[in-house]
């Protein structure tokens, strides 16, 4: 079997952090729907914070939809791991799967999946196990392994909810040697950015005739962190590419896992144009298969039409510090500057740090 | 002395729970400097959350500008309730205040003011107090009441950050009876909203010919949340006001203390067009004296050219259903419709929830 992965789904049953009801911070006078009595907390503010924003991104289902429709036969069982509203898996159903197995770990989120499939005259095409996947065995996929895996377990990292380790047990246990895998891999990607918008609210200079540069001694240049969490979606600030587009990672989920990552690399770098290094912006690619034919991105550019893409993924953003001993200093480049950038992973590959010097 | 507030500022050196240090979440291979190695990750995250964004809101700047420039006497003794960086006890001082008493719960951060004030040529006219203002007594203040207090403890809810509590106890401990305190009182508003933005985010009805709305008894109308916890800016998302304004609070700072707010209470209101109510917004104004002469408001329209406003205040946003047997569903009104909005305080009056019904 498998490394474990270290993330689990909002509300999953397993795991007992996450048992906590919703409406533990209201106060009794306070109203709290019967309806919602009953969940996690966790599950709750999960479906709030981003599934309602995931099943409007209509691109995101079209990459699906287009992906099972020309790659499930009618033979086919299929297993999904994390099916949520059931959304994929009726799609694999409507592609024209023998069956589906839909994975879902939390037991209120299961039953209303399969209610939700049952109003959609599914019921007898998909079976929802509720189980977190490592947990599922070929029993309960009637004794036999899957010919196909279909998930959307990609978080604003690729791999930020552990898709290596599910996908890649999910793989050794539950699916035929040559099953194919939706989707097929991806590409972590980062661009160096200039923002006067994000230095606007992540440093600070003087006002009036007051000198405030000391209060940057408290910047922090070493966490990664979500668009979402800053507050504003990226694709709608004013910014310059000072590197545009730069590859960190290529995962293969049809052979990897993990440690298929380095803890450390380092990637070479050469500045576009003359600029300040603000940021490290990253964002990735997904495959439909291993030919790539379709692509589904979360590259600023590709989420700027696309409102709901933007509020449930996003990008993740880390600020670039030039180190003094004063403190953090803004990172000024020229054109043709050649740069290093020193790339730290999680020792599960979920989570990255970011340095930049000058090479 | 008053009631104790609920709300401890991060990092607060007397709060048990905010000691955790900064980069506790980062794996060992990963870098963390020096500078920020022995800060409180309350501390430090709060600066890099809102408090860069605070001091670059250059329309907050200038309204306490002005109003210290305009309230300060020469002879004066000004207290100041969680300086920070010490902006607004460097603009008293500025503003010709004999002294000023500068107070800061977290010792780095006191340190840093201190700093800063000293660099900025002010040492000599400003004192830092590194306490929770609670603990401040009249012999901190040289053994003498201040003749004003001046203060930025609003959240993005008006009281969100116990403001009531702690200029409150202040009030009757450590300033003269006729002090003038700054900002003055505020207001506490809502407006009603459509907003298909915010509907997709929030809600699902279907795609293709999959119907996916039973997914929607997830939904969360009770909880308060912040726009920038949602992640988006409500000034750059398209919207409707099915009821423009409305007041659900008047505070004054110099006469209001804990249970000053009842704990529910319900406000009439008219639909002033068709349409569909999304979410109740809340917003606030703020005043720089008993007069209003100059206001601060945190209403969309009043962030709309101003980034740094949206990203450390922003608003607060309660989604709104009509309860039915099947779950939520949309809240449709006709011009002219009467409502109730039944408020909700906490027993703190910190927090705000809404219940909206037909009249």
């Amino acid at each position: 079997m498998a490394a474990q992965p270290k993330w689990f789904p909002p509300g999953a049953d397993c795991d007992a952090n996450q048992a906590e009801l919703f409406g533990r911070d209201l106060e009794e006078h306070f109203e709290l729907p019967e309806r919602l009595a009953d969940k996690s907390a966790s599950l709750v503010e999960a479906v709030n914070d981003f599934h309602y924003a995931m099943l409007n991104d209509h691109e995101r289902n079209e990459f699906y939809r287009r992906a099972l429709a020309e790659q499930i036969q009618p033979s086919d069982i299929v297993l999904e791991i994390g099916t949520g509203s059931g959304l994929l898996a009726m799609l694999a159903a409507k592609a024209g799967a023998r069956h589906v197995y839909a994975i879902e770990a939390n037991r209120h989120m299961a039953q209303l999946a399969q209610h939700i499939i049952s109003v959609n005259g599914l019921a007898d095409r998909i079976t929802v196990i509720n189980a977190l996947s490592t947990e599922v065995t070929v029993e309960h996929l009637g004794g036999q392994r899957a010919d196909a895996l279909v998930s959307e377990i990609l978080g604003t990292l690729l791999l930020g909810e552990s898709a290596l380790q599910y996908i890649s047990d999910a793989r050794e246990r539950l699916l035929k040697p040559d099953a194919r895998i939706i989707p097929a891999g991806g590409r972590q990607l980062i661009s160096l950015v200039e923002s006067e918008d994000i230095k606007s609210i992540t440093s600070v200079q003087s006002w009036g005739d007051l000198d405030l540069r000391a209060f940057n001694v408290l910047q922090d240049t070493v966490s990664l962190v979500f668009t979402k969490q800053y507050g504003f979606r990226f694709s709608s600030t004013k910014h310059k590419m000072i590197v545009s587009k730069a590859t960190v990672a290529d995962v293969d989920f049809h052979t990897d896992g993990e440690g298929a990552l380095p803890l450390e690399m380092t990637v070479e770098l050469t500045a576009e144009c003359d600029g300040r290094v603000d940021a490290v912006l990253t964002y990735w690619e997904a495959y439909d298969s291993r030919e790539k034919t379709s692509v589904m991105s979360t590259e600023p550019s590709a989420t700027e039409g696309n409102f709901a893409r933007d509020m449930q993924w996003g990008q993740a953003i880390q600020l670039v510090e030039e180190a003094t001993e004063t403190g953090p200093q803004p990172f000024h480049v020229k054109k043709g500057d050649k740069l290093e950038l020193v790339v730290r992973f999680s020792e599960d590959s979920a989570v990255m740090q970011f340095s930049l010097q000058r090479a």
